[in-house]
């Protein structure tokens, strides 16, 4: 049996894209005007115009291409996103890796309030002990349940039902930008969005590393985004 | 801590439906003469010929909402389908009831053969008793741990990480019959069929709950889509 | 040849729905607790609270279908919405009525002002005399070519190109309750909207039917999209 | 007024694309072996595969972006595609150019037989002679009439609508390799494909000239979907 790893990462890479601040000028000026060009630095208004009013189209011809690594806890909470295309590792045609999350010290691990008002706090040493200890028996116990089926002859796709949801999994993930957006607005907080949002820390580790790539190809429009209050157009 | 129970039924249970092959076929004479209404005697054939020809747009008007108590593992093969609505239970908001789901006797549990071509068999008594008995222990720890960890004050979000796919979840789905007949084309095996599918045994046992909810209320077109190799239009 | 007409209705009657507050409400309730049914009284707040923190899924599972009457330079802007599902009449396959679109006393013709910042006046008595004998007579042309060209044998498909954008077509569409509220925030002025919107007038006198059967079938959620400034959760 | 053109030309161009078969590859080999990458020549097989099987998610990460120049009646097809993102120049907005198609001689103008199996003949030398003039006669008056009423000081978006439906507009439509494949198999005819299918010849031509950009970019893919029988997968 492979030795299981506990690994804390959540990480994204951007594979390929098509995307810029260009593309979604030339986009929106089909629309008013198809001849005239104005000058580059006028992008940033129009781009600003478009975020304010909500014209979201001009984004989506945008596109973002990931490679995510990740639990299945949070790939659930992922593919919940229906507009955008999912290619995952398949569970029934391959064993999977041992390769497990476990929290690391700057995941907080007590809630205390109410749904809508969560607070998060880092929990006492004990707590933060028990968590790891909990999370890495379970771990291991399943797996090692998981490999003895297989080397039984039990088919992978039944096996693998004793694997906890901790368990990683890599999915390639290609979104177009208005739909990133919304991913955004509903995965990462920040307090000066116009609407809350409450995504799970793990995810918003995620969605935080796509929001750089976003940010890196297309400054004008986070920009915009951004000030618009975070709200998708 | 409350008794985990293990069970093997996968329930699909019809709440609210607007479906009927008249529906779909006053749709489709819109399209080519609003005016005229042949008698209803004539609908099974022009069901059939939008079938045939793939003219799917006169199906989407028909819509069905399913509860249905499944899996993990089943519920994120049939969350893939992103044409429909999927309302679930959340595990951050509430903790998850100990019902976890083992194989019946229905359930062959020893895959042979290649991808594309896999056969299943029961597998022999020795086989089913360690598959059962690796299923219920990994569950039963994986609970008692998840429950002391909401005991010591640790969140659900964090606690549930430990949980296996084969712990139930409820959802409310609601697709339209378009998209359902392309569910239906993937998720259930049919010799008849013209193109092969490969769905596991268990959504496959979901696909045909739905399945014949769609029967039940759209008989006429679900002939044609039979009589058509399942092919969805 | 028929006999043209000119007509400014612009009709929306709602054909079959699978919608209502308590439908909303039971659909939340699963993803928080559904074991607990809290007496019916409490659904107001349940479903401002859903539109306040932007969770829509809940809305997706009521579904509207109507049947609309209007000319196609409207058909073109509705038909922009893409989650919904839309059956039109074809002109390939029969011949168009002559049922032309002419604008009515209420509808105002000259605009001033600059993008984003339009406004309407009715126009002058010579303007309005104008517009409609210009509509009504190239209308009357436009249809009086097509049919010559029908009768000298050409294609429906290629006659109809001389048909100006003001003909009448019927279209049966079927949206959900999340995407019809976006479509309502898009599609009608008001002006305690928290976005602007900039609706051509035809197409907002027809957004304004789907909205009474909206409010007709799901009051609770209706008032609380009004009450949160009209943005689709 | 600006002088009014007659054209046949209809014209797409790929502006954008992130596209190639090797990005197929990749994907489909995430889901059933991450690490193991063998040899190139073997892809070909691989998307073979996926395109007899209908394994279709691979082709979505593929994304092509056209700038297209059609008659809007071409435009209403082609928008019927709803997994596609459209960027079209507005009338509302800005005054349309008097740009009209008219059909050249490779354009068949006679129709025979029943709906399903419709024939094409080029007409009579008095037929075409007949259908240009009542084109051309029918879009000068039309445009004529427009300009007068802008003139006039009518609104650009009441103006429109003495517009006929052979005036041109310009769209950005950025679409997926699978849902290209859909368009494809929908809107080219060929005699080999599995399903039969009966698209406005307009339409061919630019769904042709997208095809031809699909062969370009992703050659073994485009030969393997010819291979299936033009199925989208």
């Amino acid at each position: 049996m492979k030795q299981p790893t506990f690994i804390s990462a959540l990480n994204v890479d951007l594979l390929e894209h098509m995307a810029s601040d260009a593309i979604v000028a030339r986009r929106a000026r089909v629309s008013t005007n198809g001849a005239l060009v104005p000058p580059k630095a006028k992008d940033a208004g129009l781009i600003g115009m478009l975020m304010r009013d909500r014209h979201g189209l001009p984004f989506e011809h945008c596109v973002f291409s990931f490679e995510i690594h990740c639990p299945i806890f949070v790939m659930r909470e992922l593919m919940r996103h229906r507009i955008a295309s999912y290619s995952e590792e398949s569970a029934r045609y391959r064993q999977l890796e041992p390769a497990f999350y476990v929290p690391d010290a700057d995941r907080k691990l007590v809630q205390t309030g109410k749904v809508g008002a969560y607070h998060f706090e880092a929990g006492s040493a004990e707590q933060v002990i028990r968590a790891n200890f909990a999370i890495r028996t379970t771990s291991l116990a399943a797996y090692a349940e998981y490999d003895r089926m297989l080397v039984n002859g039990i088919a992978r796709e039944v096996a693998r039902m004793v694997l906890p949801v901790n368990i990683y999994s890599t999915v390639h993930m290609t979104i177009n930008a208005r739909s990133l957006m919304n991913v955004l607005s509903l995965r990462v907080i920040d307090s000066d969005s116009t609407y809350p949002s409450f995504p799970q820390w793990e995810i918003e580790q995620v969605a935080r590393q796509m929001e750089e790539a976003f940010a890196e190809k297309m400054p004008v429009t986070h920009a915009a985004f951004v000030k618009a209050g975070r709200v998708a157009p």
